[in-house]
């Protein structure tokens, strides 16, 4: 069943719907083997630690097989549309992707996206060629804004960015997939294994974190409790779950979230 | 990390922490490629679907490879301590095993668990040499009690059986991980693949489970759902997930479960 | 459409629907002021806390105006059937009153009810003549065994007493009410007014507290409030809320309890 | 206590924390009756029902005691900011008020509200003179921004408009209120009562509703229960409760929210 399951992502097909970061790590070793056990294709790195200006000095990038791994370039640290477009455009120039994940934040405190620059960064960068994913909070409005104006897909965050919270709020997710087309990738907030199959299963298209692995007490082996996660609430979605009932014969189905 | 981590049920050692049931399935071959796709060394079958007294007939124990799985009789449909305490003897004469999961339900509706009765049967059991787990609510007294009979785990439902409702009371579950220090492994009630991964993130040893794999619309493709959240579940647990924080930058952990 | 909406338990009629206690208050005039401020009809004393053999000595009951409030005697502190029946002999010897909350507690650790204890101390003081409000855990089975006994009422925990976490298993309690004819009065977990209006939300008869209010910084502004919130809570049941959706234009309410 | 505890919104104060809409009454009758029985001060009314240009129709403000409540006009069925700003200047022409409730909506189907639309709406009117209470999605950001605007309050969703879901996301509140000074009032999700008592115990300063109450069965007991409830979890927020514990003497209190 899940052999043909690809995610497509702006025509290009991926087997894994997990997808990672690269900070937080110890050193460089350990983010390779966690890369490895979490069985992702998309790697996503800040551009701004990505040495681009003088690639003689060691790099984030010498630790990443391109040719295994998709990289999808982010703005991490970038607070206007401004910023972000400008750093996209430096990922480019630098060869890295026209895939970006795009990301504006609004404060320092939360990470939350500042949905407003957000879309006039996504609006630019669109017509400028990238193939946008981006960040942004769980609204649908939003969202389909978003997918209106081109981008790839779009990545709502589960809760902040760090918190570990998994989803707080599974509605607005259901809703933004009722809203859009376009894949719907959970970011941020995810905590544990639990997190991302729920995520899974309640549709989403794909996952992607970086401190739940990079944080835990064991990175390596979290990363592969996080591949095994994704794969279980995708295969649960797909095998089509029975219905919850106050207790077996009960005569109707507790319709919708129970969460 | 997880090569060593056995499930140890009195004395003996299993590598999966996913048990499964027999029963609902809409043929035998379909649950011989379940049993197979949950990775479940431990199965538990109906002692009153065995045809135990004309074993010239069809039997569902014709389809269970008995050594590469490790039966687990159960008393489904017992409601008496004296029904249940027969039964297992008949099961044991008939050659089925030493291992009991022992059932003793207070109503047909909601299949609850009579503890009066249970206590009842597990002292019997126990002093008859049997090696029983008792299927029971999640009340830590009872726990604790079936532990001082000498049962060797104890297996409280995490929602009524074939509800799907997932572990209701994650609390009372951990109250019983402090109370008893036999394997605790939750019975009934788990409906997909999330609530699996949050059994044994919670810390139990194992789950078991039938209505989830056989009621959904692909058993075979839930069965293999299940082994993957089960595994999952149980690495991040050893993996020592992050925190739970408001925002990354919060100063305080939100301690407990945030459920 | 309040007024006359009685709870009626053995024949007898109650307007307020809040039960509470009268332990771990700072002093005596702050538990008088509670009791006026809660609104209570019902209050529940520790047989053992009241001077019984030397009634000259000081005594909660002479702050409590028995003509204005119905006296609970309760059980607390008894871990054996025997202990209970005793104690509640003692109780009505003293002329305290024939009804009686009775506990029986399975631990001083987590004070969970033992309820093999409770069912038999249950049965023998039904016959003797009391009329019985067992504190229980959450479960129908027993539940509905105490109603046949003859218990007048039944009064499941929402969570461990004293832990403030409101009811951690609204689907039980459900089940419950269901399950037994007597009023359900959810007793014990309470820990602010909101978890108060849920437990009348799901339809229960009752609420009985102590801690939530005794222990709060300030006692009798708590009180006020679960006056307030219960009566809240049963308007709210009774005046038919509107359907849960996912959105105000969805074509199907969500159904069931999406807590 | 309670006496002292005034909700203070551009200066003016008000005893009662909730605030009530107009619409989806069977009829005027029944409206007047509800938001007598709610207790609310401030009535919300869509300036697109009130026939602002021919008075001499029947008009609900004819309903309406003037005198007695404080009326806050509001901007329903605009879905852009030009629309919403020339909807309050029209209101103001006609003599409503200066303090108006700002809904831009983003689609039909949701009830969302278009943050964009809403922040440049928000900005003229400020600058207008306008007392600004704009509805918008739990997102911390767009409150700070709309704080920096100058706007009066903020009022974000706790679920969408008629869903009758509470608040889905009580941890966006909680930063909503770390991130503003200006009052936080939860506008729009609200089912039942517990639900408006759980916003109260948040910290929030106030909860607007409409459906919940013109919904119900009984829109007048309702509007009382929803009195009593808003009283109730303000109470309760101010009388300090207990910590949350997995058990009374358990070491460690359960910080968080455990939701």
């Amino acid at each position: 069943m899940a052999e043909n399951d690809k995610l497509v992502i702006a025509g290009r097909e991926f087997n894994s719907r997990l997808m990672v970061g690269t900070g937080k790590y110890a050193n460089y070793q350990q983010m390779v083997q966690a890369l490895e056990a979490s069985g992702a294709e998309i790697i996503t790195v800040a551009v701004r630690r990505v040495n681009i200006s003088d690639r003689n000095k060691e790099s984030l990038l010498d630790y990443i097989d391109t040719k295994k791994y998709t990289l999808l370039p982010n703005t991490a640290g970038c607070y206007t549309a401004e910023d972000a477009i400008r750093t996209c455009r430096l990922a480019r120039e630098a060869g890295l992707s026209d895939f970006v994940k795009l990301e504006v934040l609004g404060d320092e405190k939360t990470l939350f996206p500042d949905n407003e620059e957000l879309l006039k960064a996504a609006a630019v960068l669109v017509k400028d060629g990238f193939t946008v994913l981006p960040y942004t909070s769980d609204d649908p409005i939003v969202c389909k804004r978003l997918e209106d104006l081109g981008c790839a897909a779009v990545m709502p965050l589960g809760a902040p960015i760090g918190s570990g919270l998994g989803i707080r709020n599974p509605f607005n997710i259901q809703i933004i997939m009722e809203s859009v087309k376009v894949p719907v990738i959970v970011d941020a907030g995810v905590g544990t294994a639990s997190d991302a199959a729920i995520a899974m299963e309640l549709g989403c298209d794909g996952v992607l974190m970086n401190t739940a692995i990079a944080g835990a007490q064991n990175p390596v082996a979290m990363a592969e409790a996080m591949n095994l996660a994704v794969r279980a609430g995708r295969l649960a979605y797909l095998s089509g779950r029975i219905p919850r009932k106050l207790y077996a014969t009960a005569s109707s189905p507790l319709a919708g979230l129970v969460a």
